[in-house]
């Protein structure tokens, strides 16, 4: 593989090929095309081809791709051949539907902890896991060296959390929080919130 | 503005600048370069100008891009310088999340109504909703005439939910559940995940 930077809106698309990969695999086809996955995602088939070229020769011209084998070689550039520890900041709603959540299996993710800091909410139980106080997050993400972090907290919280997770070691923060935040260039950050995926499908209404 | 048929791919970015550009011009700022807002989302400059000057001349060289008259012209484009009704399928621990989500205010969209097929959760209250049967979606949403969902449904439920939005009418399904969904050529859906949105980090870790 080559070792060339590889522009990061090109990084951003490879998840959703993936899924969109694994899905077919799921419904138990075999090979695909770039046309076909294209369909799929919404991307031509030109510029699919041009993404994975980046990353060596995984299809055969005539014969297209075949699914497993782009799916393991996703996994594999993307690094989630492997199983990452995930904590999840805030235990609202949201954060009790990503406790929940059973899409992380197969994904490269578990979630390993959650921390809040309502008093009324430490000790509560959400599936398997035990709320714990944001007061010992330092310490105990630390000690269990997790590099990623979901925060579901509110928008007023958010920057302090973000500086605490910097400050433990966190270098992936995936935010729900509808605020921008300020980390350092080593620390990556992704947003998401509804509001940008409904303005995705209102041009064509 | 042109009427010629811009790629999907260019509208996905769009409402990426016009979150950035909200975030610019909540903090004070007037202006920004291509440059700058780059740098927010992650994206070349070159990118920038090329996807934005499918629309027309919004920047001058050298001054740049006034935020408030780029945010109006994007918000134009999306269509969501309305307000969309949104129905909300699913009053699970998203589906409170979503009903409570205060993000969706000045983004072009509110949740009008919200359905559960489980009879234990029809008639709850959740903030200003009270959940609704799905038996009486199809009549409601027709009634309504809502063009937009989202769903919150499990895995096993959501193609019969969305064939019962397509046949209310709907035209644009937010499916949160981790399937996809088949939808006449004219349906619009969006898919989101948080392992999509944790696998665009893991590579840089």
């Amino acid at each position: 593989m080559n070792v060339k930077k590889i522009p990061d809106i090109i990084i951003g698309r490879l998840p959703v090929y993936l899924r969109a990969l694994q899905r077919m695999a799921d419904n138990g086809a075999k090979t695909t095309s770039s046309q076909e996955l294209g369909e799929h995602v919404g991307i031509s088939a030109a510029q699919i081809r041009k993404d994975i070229s980046q990353f060596g020769e995984f299809g055969k011209q005539g014969t297209g791709y075949s699914i497993q084998f782009l799916i393991d070689k996703l996994r594999e550039i993307l690094k989630v051949d492997r199983v990452w520890d995930v904590v999840l900041i805030g235990a609202g709603d949201l954060g009790h539907a990503l406790a929940n959540y059973n899409g992380f299996q197969n994904r490269g993710f578990r979630v390993v902890a959650i921390f809040d800091n309502d008093k009324n909410k430490v000790g509560q139980k959400i599936g398997e896991f035990t709320v714990e106080d944001t007061d010992t997050m330092l310490e105990r993400i630390k000690s269990m060296g997790v590099k990623i972090a979901m925060t579901t907290v509110p928008a007023s919280a958010a920057q302090e959390v973000a500086d605490k997770l910097v400050q433990a070691g966190v270098r992936a923060i995936l935010n729900y929080a509808p605020v921008s935040l300020n980390v350092p260039e080593n620390v990556k950050v992704q947003y998401t919130d509804p509001s940008t995926n409904l303005q995705r499908m209102t041009y064509y209404l």
